[in-house]
């Protein structure tokens, strides 16, 4: 290698999530914290006035910003803002740090001061509102802080031009407010196979290796970078040889994506002759064009806790009304499973209060969330239904465990149903109802849960999870994840069995049903539709017209007792 | 009930956890967090005074605490007080208060602002053991102010007769610390029917009721309790009618008591003659004679992470034997069932650097930690092979989800006997093998699992945890909790099949072992054994011996298929 390598090149490594090859200039993401030097002083006036030249520079920045985040995104993130804009004018705020100074302290120092004081007592009270105030406060420290140390601010929405991502996570806010056609590669610290980060990689295809021990220290902003999504190398600083090599695999890279384009009109069906349905998962309007690009016979996954993010109230009927309307208009008469809110967990969303939980993952979610805000879930419910006359809808609730659940939502569907009547407001009469399949529970239980609803989608991403208990974004259990084992592919087989008896269909629409290895597998228990990424359907198809259902459904036998 | 109360007597309702009645009176454990006023002192030499006095009164204080423990505990708790002392010593700390002071700030303010400052300093920080000192910090500021406000230190070694503990919660370390023969009753905020403090209730029986909302405000140190752990009452400052009924009550549950005590000798069977074995659960060698003399047949859960916990280093492997070895001779031959440290989760040891978890119930916790940990894992089996000479040891291991653990447990079970035998030190030839069965993955591969251990026994606690995706200790989806639920009963009854498909038998030592609901429900499912806390076994036996086998194996087919 270290021929191959310049003087100040390095090969990091890590774990390589989405599939790719990616050539730019590292951007990278700072902590939101770190510790500010405190140094004695002497002109006080002149820091003065470099405070208050921080204030006018912060208050421009943030006038920028949210200017533009309206134009992109609604009005949703101006609330953060205008609270950034009035810390800035908060006469407390800035006289404490104004004395501080005037005592000898520098600015910066005094900034971080002041701020703990006030996020201390943020912090302190009871309301939620006000406790979320103090990462307002931070914020702005943080913005003025750079601005007197001379960093400039990272703005997501106007990254560079192959850009490639540096940090030790990204928050799913900050994936929502990248721009995507810029950025070549993710690299982060934080993360495995099924993080968000890695799952949104894959959907827009940007190479990602995540896992990657200490590169905030490793890499600095403007680094060349290549970052290498199949083996999970980042190379920073590489010599020229290297650079021309992976130039060179990525024009190969692109030849094979012309090659499976071959495939668009052709049957999704194995060798022998079972067809498999072949669906895509999506979380965006944006992504049904990639979608119906790459030949997608439906969307099996429509996630529609996207809409719920990054807003400070939840969306009305008509908004949400106006994106399901969307989605259906544009698939022309193609199923399209919209699956309810499934929030809590890792998405948590601020106006819905959700208590901070000692484990998310087992905690009040999805269903239980939505069964436990009756007006929000039956808002979506309604909205869905008044578009369900624009095309194929089959509505899907997630999290089931119990049929309970199932009678519940059913029954607000009901009453959704009456509601508009008497509004004479129309919904379409055909509108199949499903659930997914991802607790051990709803599985083992997938004979009397059948009889109850019209589909079953496995998530394989959660069932995994639950019945191996482990969590699947916590590093030091992934070595345990595995969508082989026996337990999980016999979960899978009950549940397929179970809904064939009823004459139900069964989808996957977990991260396993866009993996190669796994993809006959699937086949083999008998899955009828698998539904993924947009950038996988072609991939995946390619995989099944190579597939025989006799052979593999004969191979699974072996596995469902080998470990 | 107006009738009954005087004027500022109240009663709440919360979730009876721990049956039984308990009369006293309350003492408040008050949360760690208070928000402290700033003042403006004049005085700044008295107010001084007043800062030294408390930094003395807090040395001795933690003097005395620390001598005491010694005692009871042996050196385990020493480090931390020594850290306390330290910290009471330090000049830094020290100054920042008397500046604060100087310039006119009240001590309590200057303690708290400056114990922040040092606090924040220290969460910044990388290194783990630094950072858990910003908890030190935190503790000796909170002694100081409290010293300062004249609020009396609990010491829950020493709690007076009678007492009932209030708090918000209890943590498993605080209960350690409790003189139980002096606790009447426990009442506190969070927890529900599984929680740590209600499984210690029970085992103690101390009457408990938690899920008890804003209790720190509504019960004030001193004030008499009635705590009715059958119906989840707790009565504040009542009547004399009512503390007279309450204390009839009393009596005659000590009767029945006294009852169950004729079943002692009866041997536990059915009334068709299915023999069911009842053993007792215990977390502490003192829990033993509780065993005894309620008749246990053995020990089918001995928690060996008690041992592990609130110290600044792990037990030695001589420290582990005798422990052990004391159960084993205590039991007299009868089987001994002790579980490989399950830590993780909810038991968390500073020493063992757990990193802070998302979902610690999915997490890095029990066999999973021990195969990462060969050294700790190895000490304890080679402790657990010498002392398996002084009766009949059963080596359980907890959380397996895949054969591989159980293969991998073995190998080092069998790598420690060749150390023994090298060593000259002997161990007995006859211990059987075993594990939990509480994640569903062990569960729905019990039939490959079973050929390689010699019995099973099932944690329901956990499995019906993951099962249906809940944290049992998540007030906010503890009405999803139902071990009646097909899922949860369908698995049961396959481990068992499989097991006596293989000639193994099959426990159950979850909490719903010494439910009087469930009994019947388990031998229905053809359980061979349960084990439950040393105060539930009569109660259990005289269920058993009510209950019918063959009614009960049909009414459980039908539950199977029914929720």
């Amino acid at each position: 290698m270290s021929k191959l390598m310049g003087v100040n090149s390095v090969v990091i490594k890590g774990i390589p999530v989405s599939e790719g090859i990616g050539l730019g200039r590292a951007v990278v993401i700072k902590e939101s914290e770190y510790t500010v030097k405190k140094t004695k002083i002497e002109d006080t006036g002149a820091e003065l006035r470099r405070f208050l030249d921080s204030i006018e520079k912060a208050k421009e920045q943030i006038r920028k910003i949210k200017a533009e985040s309206q134009e992109s995104m609604g009005e949703k993130n101006a609330m953060i803002f205008d609270a950034h804009l009035l810390i800035l004018d908060d006469p407390e705020f800035l006289n404490m740090v104004k004395e501080k100074i005037e005592e000898g302290i520098n600015a910066e120092f005094a900034i971080d001061e002041s701020a703990r004081f006030f996020e201390n007592i943020l912090l302190s009270l009871e309301d939620e509102y006000m406790r979320e105030r103090a990462n307002d406060i931070k914020d702005v420290a943080l913005r003025l802080i750079r601005i007197l140390n001379g960093e400039e601010q990272i703005d997501l929405k106007n990254l560079p031009e192959d850009s490639i991502l540096v940090a030790h996570d990204l928050t799913p806010s900050q994936i929502a407010q990248i721009n995507k056609q810029n950025v070549r590669g993710f690299v982060t610290e934080k993360g495995g196979k099924t993080s968000h980060t890695a799952i949104i990689a894959r959907t827009y295809e940007i190479p990602a290796v995540v896992g990657v021990e200490d590169i905030i220290n490793k890499i600095k902003d403007g680094d060349f970078l290549i970052v290498d999504g199949y083996e999970g190398f980042v190379y920073v600083n590489p010599e020229e040889d290297l650079i021309k090599e992976y130039e060179k695999k990525l024009v190969e890279e692109n030849k094979r994506k012309e090659e499976l384009k071959s495939f668009l009109y052709v049957e999704s069906k194995t060798q022998d002759g079972k067809r498999i349905k072949l669906f895509a998962n999506i979380a965006h309007i944006e992504e049904i064009d990639a979608a119906l690009k790459n030949g997608a016979e439906g969307i099996g996954l429509f996630r529609t806790e996207f809409l719920f993010m990054d807003r400070s109230q939840p969306p009305s009927e008509d908004e949400q009304f106006e994106v399901y309307k969307t989605v259906l208009e544009k698939m022309e008469g193609k199923p399209v499973i919209i699956r309810t809110l499934d929030v809590g967990g890792d998405k948590n969303i601020s106006y819905l209060n959700i208590d901070k939980e000692e484990n998310p993952f087992l905690g009040y979610r999805a269903i239980r969330l939505c069964l436990g805000n009756k007006e929000l879930f039956k808002t979506q419910l309604r909205a869905l239904l008044r578009a369900s006359i624009y095309g194929k809808l089959k509505i899907m609730f997630p999290m089931i465990t119990c049929i309970d659940e199932v009678y519940q939502a059913k029954w607000i569907i009901q009453e959704a149903k009456e509601e508009l009547k008497k509004e004479n407001i129309s919904y379409s009469q055909n509108i199949e109802i499903g659930i997914m399949i991802e607790t051990p529970a709803a599985a083992v239980i997938s004979d009397i849960l059948a009889k109850e609803v019209d589909f079953f989608s496995i998530g394989t991403n959660d069932l995994i999870q639950y019945t191996l208990a482990i969590d699947r974004t916590n590093d030091k259990v992934s070595y345990l994840y595995n969508p082989l084992h026996p337990a999980i592919l016999r979960l899978i087989k009950m549940t397929v069995e179970n809904a064939h008896k009823r004459g139900i269909e069964v989808g996957v629409c977990g991260e396993i049903a866009s993996n190669q290895e796994f993809v006959s597998v699937l086949i083999g228990l008998g899955v009828d539709e698998l539904s993924v990424n947009p950038s996988k359907i072609l991939n995946v198809k390619k995989k099944i017209l190579q597939t025989r259902f006799e052979e593999e459904n004969l191979r699974v036998r072996e596995l469902l007792n080998w470990q």
